[in-house]
């Protein structure tokens, strides 16, 4: 993207569009910059559930934190046979998927002068629990499918709005790690 | 699993153990209570900040709802240019594999035995950004590579707790998504 063409966006939608591009273009020069961890702990509490916070990550070449430790739980419902202390693990599959594009809209539309006036999206993914209760080999674990429809109105017509969800599901991380999968390693070690 | 040739394990870890093993003894004689559609309704804040809401879902036959309503927002964090109201949509998908992991160790242990006494976890994910600021075409938008390391401490030995862990593993809902990919539809539809 050579920016330096364009006459530079401003601020839009609660994105800082000049920094944004800014930052694009400089990591565009130092791809070391680019590479980034991010990290969850998680501590059981009792049964099915438990607890992640979320507070450190290494990215554009140092340690971060975010403005505050950040945590969440994770229960299975009762008819489950769970405390539905929280929400099941696999909604928090479907809120990052939402969070993602919803993200990504919020940036595009900005980039593109687009103002958003209202974005709301609804997921939902299908799960045949004979899987994961281990009554059938033949079942997946996992959701056989996940669908989310976007409602999203702004300043353009419905086709631009379109296409910047086009654009955000073309450059969703969660939405790549979903539908493409990703290699998980799992371990075990003695308390330290 | 034919559990009417084995005593009944009592309730272990805050699990309802003979609750959870004639839920599962019930489901296998009724496939089609095993269908289940786990929800997540987003609305765009401001900037990348936005927040879900989960409630209902269906399952067993029927609708249900968490006892509660549940939310939780994500955002990008701010040297990502924003305004770290949230963790990251990334950071969510660690705590559902870390929570998903987790709660399988808590009924699996309780269906074996095994008394926990703690169960923690560190998860990590490694990812190039280039992908998602669209630098770069070769790079994917996802993570490279997760990995999760446990720490496991109960009343059997490693190798025991070990084994929980692999079978945790083994019926992951989590840890199927995000290793195998499942389909993702996106659509948009006019505000109703």
């Amino acid at each position: 993207m050579n920016v330096q063409t364009r006459p530079p966006r401003p601020p839009l939608n609660g994105v800082d569009t000049p920094t944004l591009i800014n930052t694009i273009n400089f990591v565009a020069g130092q791809p070391d910059l680019a590479k980034f961890q991010f990290r969850a702990a998680n501590e059981w509490l009792d049964g099915t559930n438990s607890r992640s916070t979320m507070l450190g990550f290494s990215g554009a070449g140092g340690e971060h934190k975010h403005v505050k430790s950040y945590s969440a739980e994770g229960d299975h419902p009762t008819v489950l046979c769970g405390a539905d202390r929280a929400p099941t693990p696999v909604e928090w599959l479907l809120h990052a998927l939402a969070t993602c594009l919803t993200a990504g809209i919020g940036n595009i539309a900005a980039a593109r002068g687009v103002k958003l006036t209202r974005v709301r999206s609804f997921v939902e993914g299908n799960i045949d629990l004979r899987g994961i209760l281990g009554i059938s080999d033949e079942v997946r674990n996992g959701y056989r499918d996940i669908s989310i429809r976007f409602e999203i109105e702004g300043d353009a017509p419905p086709e631009k709005l379109q296409q910047i969800l086009e654009q955000a599901r073309a450059r969703s991380a969660v939405f790549d790690v979903l539908t493409n999968g990703v290699p998980v390693s799992v371990s075990v070690s003695r308390a330290q």
